[in-house]
């Protein structure tokens, strides 16, 4: 195999298949956009907001973002304790990458919808 | 909800949503990046360079990736038919901004596993 291919064959240490990882998660990729929307956010604000995602799920995703420094999440130490979570500056400089993706795809999403049609008759 | 977070509740037809799904698919990326690199490539060399997908998968990939104009097949009528892939403009355009995100993972590979570490002490 050609040098240059070599990167995206398997190796569990692989810095693309670790980012593919990261984005193989839509649910990573919609927490750090509704985070990047607002200054903070309560945990039961953020599972309303996405709306189809279990309790369970959204608490994994929100581990994850904590866990690789994307996400801050911040106790308030009253009756019930207050948790919100914000995104960190590590997390904005993804979120610029992100929004540029969504660009495109709103850009395309009428020509790939077309093509899909077309593949269909 | 505020207005501005209405577009990240679920629905069918959001188009945040569907470029997430496109990117909740991390073999696509991957099948993407592989024939940006070339001029094009058969079904069988694919296998090999990505080395973890079964044959099953990359066909389904493959065939989806295609539904959306994101990749070219051609047939050529030979005995064996020969069959190559190419990636195309549209899916060109979208490989500039996934290439983004693969440099900005590999800049920030080093702080988000010292920030794994810091979380498993």
């Amino acid at each position: 195999m050609e040098k240059r291919l070599e990167i995206y064959s398997h190796a569990e240490d692989c810095p693309v298949r670790n980012v593919l990882n990261r984005f193989g998660d839509k649910w990573s990729i919609l927490v750090l956009m509704i985070l990047g929307e607002v200054d903070n956010m309560r945990f039961n604000k953020l599972h309303k907001t996405i709306g189809d995602i279990s309790q369970k799920m959204l608490t994994v995703t929100l581990r994850s973002l904590e866990a690789d420094g994307l996400v801050k999440r911040t106790i308030f130490p009253e009756i019930p304790p207050r948790v919100e979570y914000e995104i960190t500056d590590r997390g904005n400089s993804l979120l610029v990458h992100i929004h540029k993706l969504s660009s495109w795809a709103e850009e395309n999403m009428e020509a790939i919808n077309e093509s899909r049609k077309q593949i269909k008759a």
